[in-house]
């Protein structure tokens, strides 16, 4: 009965929608525990971060999937602020052999989306993690990963409501992403 | 008479040692005039920075020089707070042809003081700036650059004091960054 | 009177065809002589490029756009093998101070070009010399930059000839860094 | 009985000295099956890598651990050919849900071997595998892991004789992560 935690900052809705998706692919492997994390501005005093019951939660869980808009070509500051946060863990290692995965979204096509995925797998890396990617190929198995994006899953909106954009194709990538976690969480078991 | 505005975010005052080394670099070319500029957490509102005034002086600046520490392998979320209100700027590229540099601090040999780097980098060429490197051979020409990296100046420091470390090497390769971005300020001139 | 080259490689024709429109915009700025350079398979000796006339032209230019195609996450290992090859350049920082930009083509809407640039510009930052990116917003300001990236110019091509694709609006994300490199040259001026 | 292969490029004999380092820490795990497999330079003709027997035997593998010096701030070209020529392993997906690991060694204490570690991360997310870093806090429990990288393990080397360089440290961070893969190979099991 693995648990899957899914933590996100989201600006306007986009992101959050898209965490959504993430949880319910997670949600559809049988005897998975999910949790849906935001990261909330009020948490964030002067820029640093602070939310035990938050960082407790994912210490419990067995995968930890990131999920941030790319602002500014990279993950959000608020995110970035609740990185930050996890130094206390990363010192006493707490994280360590967990399962890690990501997702973002921005605007354009790419953006610079990869810099978003790339950070979180070295954050990941820190604490000791083991990441797992989307595990399919672009734009070729069907409607999903139309970005061609392995590291994590990508999906674009710009102004639209958050119900039309991130699209449905993008949508079915971050729900595939959540479900491969998921059962790789099965897998992988306990140490 | 170039303007060189260093930006940059210290938490326990080595990066703002470094700082300091950056700004005694770019002063010592003639007629520079160096803005030192220190990102503080009470302009972060829950996850926002606002300063107009700091952001009001980068804008008037022939080049930018971006500072902060490594925390858990990217700039620190203060960093990326203050980067993320650059969006109405990068909007209008107000930052435009402005050259760009950038400097980062943290415990380890290497850490992943890279990542920092790149992430300056590539918030320059989202603003369409041109950046500008340490331009300086690696362990080879002398004490400085000992971490050799090319992008920007690196720094390790843990918890001595900050007049202690980074050391008189590493802030060499600030104080060397400095010049060389004041240098190629006047070379660069205006548009 | 600046020189600007290009160097790249290209398997089946789309970077070929993606470094011909960076050149047209090079030469529409005047005064400007562009060199086309072809890094070929049969310089490549057991994995190791060897052309010292291409190397010497690059020498005697002020800016050298470096162009791959984005194959397995990275630029191809052609280009990898050219790169490689400059490192007695490097040793004497012979490029030091010259303008560096770059642009990649792939089959995918973003894959990992992204990664290909940055390769780009980590290599440009060892041998000391300035990069340029696009300086132009992503799908706003027109039809070019449809994949939204700012760091260097990136293309789509798959199966089909080289002529029809990477598309124009490709193509004028090409041609725009060549000119705005040339631009950059004749103001950057000799040292 | 998983087996895990490592599949290496050495210029000098200063990264074949780290994969069997790597080499014997897989090895340390009990029924753990090692192949150490060298990129040659007579396998690259014109800039392409050509050598069934190895793709097979990596194919029929259950953790892959990449490693290459860092030559001018990337995999080294050699290495870079062997990845291109995974295409066709790519496209079906044969690696899909294998382990993945790296390593590099390079002269500088950093230089840039976290993007030749960033490029193995990405290979190995373009064919779906799943990454293993060090695990290990930089500078803390001992003496492996000196220059604080956590995607994988690094070690430098200059002009010395490989059995000299990398030291004993660097070698000790090598073959802790080979026993870490071989550890993770037999918990991940098979699909």
């Amino acid at each position: 009965m693995p648990t899957v935690s899914i933590v996100y900052f989201s600006g306007g809705g986009h992101t959050a929608a898209f965490a959504e998706a993430a949880a319910t692919g997670a949600r559809s492997v049988a005897d998975t525990t999910v949790n849906l994390l935001r990261i909330e501005g009020k948490d964030i005093i002067e820029g640093r971060y602070k939310n035990d019951a938050v960082l407790a939660t994912l210490t419990a869980s067995d995968a930890i999937i990131f999920g941030s808009p790319t602002y500014m070509a990279g993950p959000s500051g608020q995110f970035k602020t609740f990185a930050d946060a996890t130094g206390g863990i990363w010192f006493q290692q707490l994280w360590k052999d967990k399962l890690a995965a990501g997702f973002t979204v921005s605007a354009g096509a790419s953006g610079d989306k990869l810099n978003t995925l790339e950070y979180f797998f070295l954050l990941s890396q820190q604490h000791g993690m083991v990441w797992i990617g989307t595990g399919v190929l672009p734009y070729a198995t069907g409607a999903i990963n139309r970005f061609s994006f392995s590291s994590g899953a990508a999906g674009q909106a710009n102004q639209e409501p958050p119900d039309e954009m991130p699209n449905a194709d993008d949508k079915g990538t971050a729900e595939h992403l959540g479900r491969r976690v998921a059962t790789a969480a099965a897998r992988w078991g306990k140490a």
